[in-house]
This record gives structure tokens, sequence and C-alpha cells, in this order.
């Protein structure tokens, strides 16, 4: 039975759409306004802990994995020997910690615009706090485009784990970007890029791809299932300098994986795999 | 801009688990009590028309292929020569019209308990209405627990197009159901069952395929993406008497299937690749 005592929360952003999902809410934790935007993390209902920034919901503790595994383990197993990874955003900590699961990395670097994310993310999601102190880690808290911009054939992946492109992020959606994580990544490099819902963005993700055939010898989306954001979907733009992603995949490497709720061998070929609605878009 | 003369629609069933899709309505159709159920028709902002039975969101027009696509396309391929089909439930006439797209089938039945299903969704999904009139059809209006149990060895598929398991498709979820599907078909018979969203019903989809898994040579669960169903995908329980769903693949076959938005070859492969806390649970 619905509980009077609850709060909904609700995306401003999707209700302009007339579409918006509702999330019970059972204990307000914090709200904080920071150099970038307001941040709220709150107790839900039906999805534990949950991290809000300006208004939209990056990440549950009850579906993230869906989300990080797979921003993390595809463009980690596509490559043949990933040793240094930068994290663009990511302030919660999930993707840096899936891509510590991966034993011979050497280097990430996590470069967040806004340390007030990092601090109540460290606080509320316990399980992801530790990974800030391995010592592969540097934080660098910076506007990632400007931090780009500075490194040449230096990262074997990049992750962009960005929020929407509205507000701080913006930048991480243009041309500009996309040549400077070109630039720097080696010359087998592979970049994902938090690219939205097969769904409501088609347009978005059409885009990006035509954007990055050019730029790259390879451009591709995948996606994973997250009910809490828009639709039930989001995907990754998969731009690569030199591996496909389907090359370099073994089976030995997924299997020393530790604690895995999403990925597998199966759902990394298969998360490639796009509705004809999307499909013929990207042809 | 969110229009401040929007309605608001709200399943009353998820608002219990603290997680619901709101809907903004710009008019409402028609609203009528059944003898089974109340029926809702509403003209939605973003995603066409919606049907709703007894507070539940059953289809709309936005996102309606995802499901009968791949309700019907998966067990027809599956098959060698499916010529006999019944479709339990389905009402709103989006399975058959996809079901009718297989030019070798011979005859369709579709069994509806309530008529009033029909005779709305005619009036308002006028893509669907012309499959009713088509020769190879027969419609019976009757519960189709009852019906199912008088056939035999007599339907080479079956889709159970049902609504969830409460109210008047409760019997369709239940093991004597599934023993009267199994006699019903062919000895080559493939039938496939709305099985349910593989985030909020692990336990349910669990329970059916260990059930299932007794009664059929081959019982497995692969999965859709539907926004507008609770988080936002939704799945079929594929239980087979002599084919695996990879055995009999055609790609000239499908080629033949006209405007096609969700299926192809390689999403009928990729659907039954579930992600790693669900697959564990079916091994």
């Amino acid at each position: 039975m619905e509980n009077t005592n609850w709060l909904w929360f609700e995306e401003n952003y999707e209700n302009e759409y007339g579409r918006n999902l509702r999330v019970a809410i059972k204990d307000v934790l914090e709200i904080r306004q920071s150099q970038y935007q307001k941040i709220e993390m709150y107790e839900t209902v039906a999805f534990g802990k949950m991290l809000v920034l300006d208004g939209v919901i990056m990440l549950t503790e009850y579906d993230n994995y869906a989300y990080h595994e797979m921003i993390a383990h595809v463009p980690m197993i596509s490559h043949k020997n990933p040793q240094r990874v930068l994290i663009v955003g990511g302030g919660d900590g999930g993707t840096l910690t899936e891509i510590l699961k991966h034993a011979n990395v050497k280097e990430i670097v996590l470069c967040e615009i806004d340390e007030e994310v990092i601090n109540i993310s460290k606080k509320y999601f316990t399980s992801f706090a530790d990974s800030f102190n391995n010592n592969k880690v540097s934080l660098i808290i910076e506007d990632a485009a400007k931090y780009l911009a500075t490194k040449k054939d230096y990262f074997d992946i990049i992750c962009v784990d960005s929020s929407d492109p509205i507000g701080p992020a913006e930048v991480l959606f243009k041309e500009k970007f996309y040549l400077d994580i070109h630039s720097a990544l080696t010359e087998t490099g592979i970049a994902v890029t938090q690219s939205e819902s097969l769904y409501y963005h088609t347009d978005l993700i059409k885009n990006l791809y035509i954007q990055n055939k050019k730029i790259f010898k390879y451009a591709s989306y995948y996606y994973t299932l997250v009910p809490t954001y828009p639709s039930g979907t989001i995907g990754f733009s998969f731009c690569s300098k030199k591996y496909t992603p389907f090359m370099n995949l073994d089976e030995n490497k997924i299997a020393q994986l530790k604690k895995l709720n999403y990925y597998s061998l199966s759902i990394h070929k298969a998360s490639f795999d796009l509705p004809q609605f999307v499909k013929r878009q990207l042809d």
C-alpha cells in the first residue's frame, strides 16, 4: 500500500516532455548547492540511496551497476591491454570501482569538475568510497574539456561518465571534445561516452555517430538497462582507433572480474545489437 | 515547457512500490466499465493514444511495436513452418497484426475474454483494426483458460498476450494453464507468454522458468524494451516442445516481414542474452 507519508521526487527536465518517473522518498539526506549545480541525496522507497544533480537522477543504489559495469568493462575488455584510463566525470566513484577490478591497470585519472559531488558520494555511497584511496588513482578537480586538451597519446581508455548535455556537461557533447579525446588516446585507444536513450534521444545518437565515424576508425553505440533513467535504457557511443568491440574478447579476462551483476561476454556482444528503428539511423 | 493544462496519469499499481511513470494526458478519449475491468483510452502528450486496463498501461501508439513484434516474430521465426496460431488476450489487435505478416499462416484464433477491449481498440488503434477482418482470423470471446483446455495437439504457436497476474489474467500464470498450453500445442509447438520485467519481477520469471523446464523440452526468457512499461523492459517465457530459439533462424524469412521497427535476426538472438543477475537465477 502506498504510504501517505512518502514524498515523491520528479525530474523537472522530463516533466516538460509529458513523461516522468516518480520516485517515492523515505528521507531527504542532504541538499547542497555547489559552485556548479544543485546536489540532492535521498533515501528512496524502491531504489535505495539516490543522487540527483540539477534535478536529474544520476544514480541509485538499486540499478547503478547496470550503468557502471557497462561503461567500464565494455571498453576495457575490447582493448588488448589497457594500462592508463581516464574517467571524465564519474564523481560518484562507481565507474572507478569497476575499472579497478582490472588488475593490470597501472594508472587511473578521474577528472571531475565538481568536488562536492565526490564529497557527498563518498559519504553516502560507501561501497565506492574506498576506490578513491587506491594508489593507482589520481583525482583532478577541473573542467575535463580543459584537462583533456593538454594530454596527447596518453590514455588507452577514456570513459566519459557525464551528466546530460545541459548545464556543466554541455561541452562534453561537442565535436571539439571528441577531437581532443582522439588526441589524448594512444594509437590503440578506445573511448566510450554517455549518450542517452535510444528511444528518447535517437537524433543525438545519430549525430554523435555521424561525427565519430569521421574522427575514429570505428564508431558504434551500445546500451544497457537502467530502470531509473528516462525510458529505462541508456547507452554509450563507442569510439575506437584500432579495435572493434569484438576483436579481443577473452573469456578468461572476464572470468577474473569480481562481483559482476550485469556484464558478461554475451551481454557485451548483445548490447551492440540495436532495435531496427535505431539501427537504420546508424547505417 | 510543461503545460499547466495537462492532466497526469499514474498507474495505481506501481504507486504502491514507490516508483511510477507519470504520463501527461492531452485528452480523455473514453472511459468504460466492462464486465471484467475498467477500460480507459487517452490521448497522451508523449506517447500517442494509450489504452489502460484496471489502472495499468497496456499499450501506447509510441512503443507498442517493441512488444508486439517480439511476442509474435520470435516464436514464429523459431518454428520451421507455423500454420496454426493462437493468441490469448491481445484484444488490441497488435499481436494479430504482426502474426498476419507471416504469409504461410493458415489459421489464427484470437481468444479474448473481454469483447469491450476489442471494440474500443478497433475504434482508436485504427492501424490494427483491419486485422480482425482477415479471413484467416477467428475471434473467440471466452476465458482462454477454458478454451485452451478443449484443444489438443492443434496449434503450432501460442502467444499469451495477457495483462498482469492480477484481475482477469491471474489464471494465465498458473501451472494448470501451462500444462494445457503443452497439450494444445502440436509436437513441434512453441508458446511464449508475457512474463513481466527482469528487474521488478525476477522471482516470477524464475518460478515460471523452473515450472516450464519440467513441462517443456526447452524453457527460457527473452526481453524487449518498452519505455511505458514499469522499468522500461518486459519479457516473455519461451516454452518449446522441439525447437530452441536458434535452430531454425532464416534470414530470408525475416526479410519477407514488412514494416519492422524493432525485430531483426540479431535482436532475436540478443534478446535471450540476459544480464548476469537474471541469468544466474535461470541456471
